[in-house]
C-alpha cells in the first residue's frame, strides 16, 4: 500500500478535475431533453476505466445504457462487484442554488455540484482507487468488475432485468455500494441491512351508492367499519402484527448486535423532537434504532372514504380504502407475506361488504453477517482512512437495486457510504465534503488489499 | 261528522284550486331572491285561517315568519298542535321538470308542482278538514293550534328558539304533522318513532409532517393504525356498540312492537337487492326493520389520511380523521353518550399520538307509546279514510324539529304521511297522489273526532 497511498497523494487533484468533468455533464436520467447528456456520462466512465485498464463497453438497454467494467483476471484472488451510478437527480428549484448545479465548485471544504456525492463522487472513489493500484503497484490484489447504471434515480427497471440475465458475467464474492452515509460527521458506518417491502391497497365496497344513515344505518356493513376492523386487527396492542406466520422466518437480532446499536450514540428524546412527537411507540421489547433497522413494520400510509369536506353528512359511505405497506427484514418471503395477508383480510372482514386487495410492489430484505468476513475486511478499510472504526448499522428504507443485486448474486452486499446525511441529495445545493471524497478513495484501496487477504 | 263528509265532498274542487293558489307561489326559502315569495306565501297560510275563523298571525322572526294560528277555545275538550311549513325546496336542475314547478297540473291522477306533497299539500289538509267542520258543524270538537314555518327546508333556525320560549302558547295534548310518507302505497302508516343523532370529528395527530415509512417505521405511532383502532374499539363482532353505558337509557322494543314489524310486508332480498348488498348485517338478536327504526347505530361517515392518489407512497401520514355519527333512539342523551364517547376515544388511543373530539350535532330520539290514545285516535281516523289499519312504523332518520315539538311540549307526537316515497320531494317533478290529498283531508277531519273523544 506504501506505494498506492504516495500515488493518492501525488494525485489527489487529477481526482477532483476528473470529478469534475463528471460533474459538468447534466445527466438527468429523468428529462428526455438530457437523453444525449446521459450517453455522455456514459461514455465518459467507460472511457475512464478503460484508461485505467479496466476493460469496459457500454450496453444499450431499453432505457439509459449500463456500464460494465472487468479487471485483469487474478487467479485465485476475491472479485468484488462495484455497483453505483452516473445518472442525477433533476435540479428543480434551481433558484435555490447558490451556484449552477452543473459547474462544480468548492466553498468551505466542499464539492457543490448535482450528483457530487450521489453518486458521481462516491461511486468514483472505487475506480481512482482502482488507478492508484493499477499504477504505483502495476496490478490489483483482486478482481473488479464494475456495474455503473444510468437509471437508479427513476427506478433502475433496466438493470434488473439485466442482472437476472447475466448472473454469470456477474459473479463475485461480494458486492460494494457506495451511495449512502456515514452514520453522523466523523463516525464512519457499514451499513449491513435493508429492510424490504410489500404494498397493497385494500378497498371494501358496501351498498352500490352512499346512503342516508337514519334509514338505512344499523342494517347495513359499513365499509368504512369494515375496514377499520381489518386494520386494526393486522397489529395488537404491544405492536405485533397478526398476519399468521409474520414474524417465522425473521432473523432474530444477536446480543452482538442489540449491544452495538445500544452503544451508538442515539438520543431517544432528540429523535422524538426531531419528527415531533410526544412519544414514541412500537413493538414492545423493542428500542427504537431497533424497530427502524432491524424489525419489520405495519403502516397505513393512506385512508380514503365517504365525506371528507368540512361539517357533518351522515351517510354510509360506499366504500373504502386503505393503502398498507410492511417493511420486512432478512428473510421474511414477501410472497409468503402477501398470500398470508390476504388471508387474514378476508378472514377480518364482516358480512355484506366485498373486500379486494391490490399487490403493488415488493421486495425483500438484505442483511450482511456481522461476521462476514468482507464486513470485518470493510471494517479495517473504513478504520485505515477515517481513522475510527465504523459503527455498524442497518437502514430501515428498502433500496430494491441492492436487494436484487444481494439475490440473485448471492453475495455479501457492503454498503460504505462516504457521504453525510445534511449532504442535500435530491435538493438544492447538493455537496460533498472533498475530505470524504479523498477519505472514500483512500478507504477503497485499502479495502481491495483487506478483501485479498480474505 | 255526516255534515262533514258532505262539506268536504262538495268542495273537492275549491280544495284543490287553492291548493293551487299557494303553490303558485314560489317560496323557496334557500334563496334570498324569494324573500317576498316567502312573506307572501307566509301572508297566505294566515289569511287562509283567519277566513275559515281560526285566529292568526304572522310572527317575524330573525329569518323567514311564523304562522301562528288558534281556534276557538272548546273548554274540556284535549288540543292539537299541528306543525307544518310553507317553504320548499329550490327547484333546479329546472330543465329536468315535465311542467314549471310553480305552475301546477294534474297528470294521471296527480298533482305535479314544487310543495305538491312537500309540505304545502300535506299541511293544508289539516286546515281544510277544520274549515269543514267550522262550516258544516259550526264549531270544532276540539282546539286546534297550527304552527307553520317558513324555515323547515334550511334548518328550522327561527323555530327552535320560538317553541322554547313560548311553551305555553304552544301548550298541547298532541301535536299532527303531516310532512311524510305511507309505509307503501295503499298502506298507511304512523311513525310512533324517530332516531335521534350526535355526530362527532375525530382527529389523530402522529408526527409533525409525513414521515418515510422505511427510516421512521416502526417507532413511531401511525396515526392512522391509531385510529383505526379507536374506530374497531367501538363496535364489537356482534355489533353493539362498546361506548361505556351507551344501551343503559335504550327503550326497549316491547313484545307487541316486535310482532308488528315482523308483520309487516317486508322482504330482506328485495331490501338487499334496493341498497345494493350481498347480506345484511348488524347488531346480534335483532330484525333489519329493527336495526333501522329501533335500535341505536355507530357509523363512519367519512376516513382521510395520508396519500390517497393513485399507486403507491410509503409514508407514516402526519394526521388521520374520522367524521363518525351515532344514531339514537328514544330515551338515550346525547349529551351523556357524547362524554362517554369522548372518554372511550382517549382511552383506545395509542401512545405518542394526539387525539382531538370536535362534537358537531346532536338531537334525542322520540317515541309515541303504541298504547298512546292518541295513535289509537289516528289509528281509527286511518282506517277511516284509507280503508285499511295503518301500520305502526319508526323513522330510522332524525327530524330535529320534530325532536325540538316533542321534548319542549312533552306532548305524543303523531307523524302522519299522506305521501308516497316516490313523490320526489327534493327532486324534479314533486308531486302528490289526487287521492292521497282528499284521503288526507278526510283523515284529519275524523281525526278531530277521534282525538276529541280521548
Amino acid at each position: 500500500m506504501a506505494g498506492v497511498e504516495t500515488y493518492l497523494e501525488e494525485h489527489a487533484d487529477g481526482f477532483l478535475k476528473e470529478l469534475f468533468e463528471l460533474l459538468r455533464i447534466p445527466s438527468v436520467s429523468a428529462d428526455p431533453a438530457h437523453a444525449g447528456d446521459i450517453a455522455a456520462a456514459g461514455q465518459w466512465v467507460a472511457d475512464k476505466l478503460a484508461g485505467i485498464g479496466v476493460k469496459s463497453e457500454v450496453i444499450p438497454t431499453k432505457g439509459h445504457p449500463i456500464v460494465y467494467g472487468e479487471s485483469e483476471r487474478v487467479e485465485g484472488a476475491p472479485t468484488v462487484l462495484v455497483y453505483g451510478h452516473y445518472d442525477v437527480q433533476p435540479v428543480d428549484p434551481l433558484d435555490q442554488w447558490l451556484s449552477p448545479p452543473f459547474e462544480p465548485e468548492i466553498r468551505e471544504g466542499r464539492i457543490y455540484a448535482r450528483g457530487a456525492t450521489d453518486d458521481k463522487g462516491q461511486m468514483l472513489t472505487h475506480v481512482f482507487s482502482a488507478q492508484a493500484w493499477l499504477a504505483a503497484e502495476g496490478r490489483l490484489p483482486l478482481n473488479l468488475k464494475y456495474l455503473i447504471e444510468g437509471e437508479e434515480e427513476v427506478g433502475s427497471a433496466a438493470l434488473s432485468e439485466f442482472v437476472a440475465e447475466n448472473t454469470d458475467k456477474l459473479a463475485c464474492d461480494c458486492i460494494v455500494v457506495s451511495d449512502c452515509c456515514q452514520f453522523a460527521p466523523g463516525q464512519p458506518a457499514i451499513t449491513c441491512g435493508l429492510r424490504g417491502i410489500v404494498c397493497f391497497e385494500i378497498t371494501v365496497q358496501g351498498p352500490d351508492r352512499d346512503l342516508h344513515s337514519g334509514s338505512f344505518g344499523g342494517s347495513v356493513t359499513n365499509p368504512a367499519v369494515a375496514l377499520s376492523r381489518i386494520l386494526s386487527g393486522l397489529i395488537d396492542d404491544n405492536g405485533r402484527i397478526q398476519v399468521p406466520g409474520f414474524y417465522d422466518d425473521v432473523v432474530p437480532l444477536t446480543e452482538l448486535e442489540r449491544k452495538q446499536m445500544a452503544d451508538l450514540p442515539f438520543d431517544e428524546k432528540e429523535y422524538m423532537e426531531q419528527v415531533g412527537v410526544s412519544d414514541t411507540w412500537g413493538e414492545a421489547g423493542f428500542t427504537s434504532l431497533e424497530r427502524r433497522w432491524a424489525r419489520p413494520t405495519f403502516d397505513i400510509n393512506g385512508l380514503t372514504s365517504g365525506y371528507q369536506g368540512a361539517g357533518a353528512k351522515t351517510i354510509i359511505p360506499d366504500r373504502a380504502s386503505a393503502k398498507v405497506s410492511f417493511r420486512l427484514v432478512p428473510n421474511q418471503s414477501p410472497e409468503a407475506i402477501d398470500k398470508a395477508f390476504r388471508e387474514i383480510v378476508e378472514k377480518l372482514a364482516l358480512p355484506g361488504v366485498k373486500v379486494e386487495v391490490q399487490g403493488m410492489h415488493g421486495a425483500p430484505g438484505m442483511l450482511v453477517p456481522l461476521d462476514s468476513p468482507y464486513v470485518a475486511a470493510s471494517s479495517k478499510a473504513l478504520e485505515y482512512a477515517f481513522g475510527r472504526a465504523p459503527v455498524m448499522t442497518r437502514e430501515g428504507g428498502s433500496i430494491p437495486v441492492v436487494a436484487t443485486l444481494h439475490e440473485e448474486l448471492g453475495a455479501d452486499t457492503l454498503l460504505l457510504g462516504w457521504g453525510q446525511d445534511d449532504d442535500n441529495t435530491h435538493s438544492p445545493n447538493e455537496r460533498f465534503l472533498l475530505a470524504d471524497f479523498y477519505r472514500g478513495i483512500q478507504a477503497s484501496a485499502k479495502l481491495w488489499e483487506e478483501i485479498a487477504k480474505v
